[in-house]
């Protein structure tokens, strides 16, 4: 085989950006031959970002994104590209593809064959299957391209192009952020190299998508399974690597630092791509709000951080002193705004109605929903988008409340199960090398003081347990009997039926980076009306 | 042809709901037999209700649908079954199917070949397209089976079902309603009759499930296309007629009917089946609010309507007054808690950091928070669910407040355009025979009120205007010249920026009613992050 350098463009699109988008490419096109590649690759619909869900339906949108590819198709000089994009057939039927171009010309298009359509993926809403991919010259090697899903399914069209001669073969790909998923792609890669004796070179998107983290993670794997490039997790590179040969590589990310780096990646883009230059978040003290303080910081800059302390009757002086602790530490702007003044005015306006009524949830939920609503009228103020702290433990038993501390634009952590968030928040002082969070707010217990002496364990089994049954519930959709073996009968019954009861709140919260193999978003579509009864 | 009497089971199911949906089928199959018919037919995934979305991934979720077709197949005695039910083949794929059960047994399944995958539904999520169906004998003549889609493509299992001699096609379905369907269903069913020179039994769902209702309205067309048969729409029955033959036909609904039918079905269905049983709604005064406290009449019963104003310094006195005649002529509980004290509780804790701000949004939606505070107050301490008020026409530019006037657990008619709310109350008004809604509310300038001689008309363009607009970019994603060609080029410009940049209040907006082609529900999967412009 000929020497062949190849250049995979592990960018960041934005969905709906085809002019943004398109320049992007031209850029990286750019940069790729200045290192001397003859043949770049870009992700998976690369042109109109990923996933633009029902901006599919608008015919304009499809036809203005091949309009972008026509341009970048005459752009392009000197350098043979790869690019993602919509194609649309003659019947008007969709399609997931990737324009081959050179010379000026798209010279062919490779439509995706294997349609994901379970997760968070729908893509049969929109496309239609295609056929066996395109292989194609380039400096005397040749290349087969399959698009994302097509490379995972046995018997896939990357069969017929090894056998058709192909000695590179191209996957682009935009595959969402999963713990561990770095290593289950490389381990797919490998084996379909030793499959087809091929090189496989691999691009993915990079960048965070509402609730999606596209992590990058581009590579290169040589016909005997070695990795010989590897591009970085969570940010923009261009990897280049000659055919045969080696590439740089990347270091790989321990599994907690892959997870915040996800987080921050999500919350970064999630920020920049709609608009915003400031966060506001509740800062309770507590170790949540600690954690999403910490990866704001990092996501847009302590400067655009923005911590507030909101008081009631029930808050310890320990928990209000640290979050002014956690806030100077960090170096973000700091305001406390006591509400009880608020929350009392509620309780008189609404005492000739609750008259005789004890102090409950009604009241609790209050004290939650004044401070959802002063943060957001920091929002509608000032421009400053509201980051919500619960974590996946709190959103999968409804241990928040709906309008109080879920009221924001984004839910950082709500994929992180309430273990995870201590080992996170561990992390975040290592890498600090200093306790820029207090110690005090990891030993104390959690609470939401919502009322005198109130614990989260009151309420709640404790954590470990809680997470080990939730991730068998909620991940892995488990029965009673199995769950009940392991957990004791009593807990399951407690635990499915808190989770199953908060639905209503689910649907009703913001979008939240997905780390997990099933999150609370478009991988879990469980009815709000709904009579099955798991135990 | 053989003279045969079947009996079209219209019954409304619970999704999840394995047991209860089971009596039912075996409660409607009794009656059908004392009813003197040889077949009784059910909806389409009857046992299970529909959707069951995501439940149809849990295992267990599926064995016990088997098991309970198992129990049903055994205790239907003395009459032949086409019951819905979740099959799973040998490989563990999922099938939508039709179980033909007779003397204690099923003699056969039918899958579903055709899987709608668009709109709000998802079903190749779940399932496998299975073969071409099923004929079977029933009193000597040869029946078809289809399930729902399978009869609206062209080329479907029903042309090799009549050619195979089958002479009456049964059609299983759970067809969510939508204005007009009921006609565009009788229009199908009539061709595919002519097409087949068969009688076609086409029995549907009823009831309301979270943002879909099923409106019911089974029908049996003759091989001419004359309609033989007709259920009523939102209510169950068991339709029978003999074939060849006559049964008895519902008079069909006029337009504002049907859809005031759904609105009050739907609502219904909602509350009762998860469980509540008032509502609390708040009054302001205007045309919305009067509109959900008059379907809530219908839905619940008046005696389960709680109405609740809550003025702040901008509510006129005129408005107050309206919403005590009208829970008054309503015969609703009605409560007056003026909130001013509260909205003024918040300015005062606000002002140290929001000096020398001018009074703005932010001070506008604390007011419409407050009342969502209010309201959810008293969904916590007495159980009530909230229902919102929110018209299409609102949720659609963004005119409304999140977690504000959002707050709730329904949104009646989050679907139906400002003119449309005119039209129902109109039809509301006529149906009573008097004044239920008062004139004043009818003629008054719509306003929120959150500000001093606040109109909606300072902000939107007037009503007719905008919802013929939202029409054609919402339910028709209209393309921007086309839009502007009809109504201007700064029209066009400013509705779809502010349809595009609401679509974070609706993501977290709660499911209504779906009456339209397209509702901002599951057939509305916009991304949050979007930079596409159509203008």
């Amino acid at each position: 085989m000929k020497n062949l350098r190849i250049a995979l463009a592990q960018i960041n699109t934005t969905v709906g950006d085809l002019d943004g988008n398109a320049a992007k490419v031209l850029d990286f096109a750019r940069r790729a031959r200045a290192a001397g590649a003859h043949l770049v690759a870009f992700p998976e619909m690369a042109l109109t970002g990923y996933p633009p869900e029902d901006l599919l339906l608008k015919e304009h949108f499809v036809a203005n994104n091949i309009k972008a590819l026509r341009r970048i198709a005459r752009a392009v000089k000197g350098i043979a590209a790869v690019v993602g994009f919509v194609d649309r057939g003659q019947d008007g039927s969709l399609y997931n593809a990737a324009a081959i171009i050179s010379d000026g010309k798209v010279q062919s298009v490779c439509r995706k064959a294997a349609l994901p359509n379970y997760s968070v993926f729908d893509e049969k809403r929109y496309f239609t299957s295609g056929g066996p991919g395109a292989v194609f010259s380039c400096a005397g090697v040749r290349v087969g391209v399959t698009i994302c899903e097509d490379i995972w399914v046995d018997g896939g069209p990357y069969l017929a192009q090894a056998s058709n001669g192909a000695g590179l073969l191209i996957n682009i790909s935009s595959s969402p952020y999963e713990t561990g998923k770095r290593v289950e792609r490389f381990k797919l890669l490998r084996k379909r190299c030793r499959q087809t004796g091929t090189h496989i070179a691999y691009v993915n998107l990079v960048g965070g998508q509402d609730e999606l983290v596209f992590d990058g993670a581009s590579m290169v794997v040589a016909p005997s399974g070695k990795l010989v490039a590897a591009a970085s997790q969570f940010s923009e590179q261009l990897l280049v690597c000659d055919i045969p040969g080696e590439g740089v590589k990347a270091p790989p990310l321990g599994e907690i630092e892959e997870i915040y780096g996800a987080l921050v990646l999500g919350t970064r883009d999630y920020v920049r791509k709609n608009g915003f230059r400031r966060v506001v978040i509740g800062l309770s003290g507590g170790i949540d709000s600690a954690l999403v303080a910490a990866i704001a910081c990092d996501a847009v800059g302590c400067a655009n951080v923005v911590g507030i302390s909101m008081p009631t009757r029930f808050n310890a002086k320990a928990t209000q002193a640290d979050a002014r602790t956690l806030a100077e530490r960090l170096g973000i702007e700091f305001h406390e705004i006591p509400v009880e003044h608020v929350f009392q005015s509620y309780l008189e306006t609404l005492a000739p109605c609750f008259q005789g009524q004890p102090f409950g949830l009604a009241e609790e939920n209050l004290q939650a929903r004044v401070r959802g609503n002063v943060l957001m009228a920091f929002s509608n103020k000032f421009g400053w988008l509201v980051l919500t702290t619960g974590n996946k433990s709190e959103m999968a038993t409804g241990y928040c409340t709906l309008y109080g501390d879920m009221s924001g634009g984004y839910a950082v952590i709500k994929d992180i199960l309430k273990t995870r968030v201590y080992e996170l928040c561990a992390y975040v002082n290592r890498k600090a090398g200093s306790e820029l969070i207090p110690a005090s707010i990891f030993t104390r217990a959690p609470s939401a003081e919502l009322r005198a002496n109130q614990k989260d364990q009151d309420s709640l089994p404790p954590y470990p347990v809680l997470d080990e049954l939730l991730v068998e519930y909620v991940e892995h959709h488990g029965a009673f009997q199995g769950m009940a073996r392991r957990h004791g009968e009593a807990l399951v019954r407690k635990v499915v039926a808190l989770v199953d009861k908060s639905e209503y709140k689910r649907r009703q919260a913001p979008p939240g980076v997905k780390i997990s193999r099933r999150a609370f978003g478009k991988d879990w579509r469980l009815p709000l009306t709904n009579h099955y009864k798991t135990c």
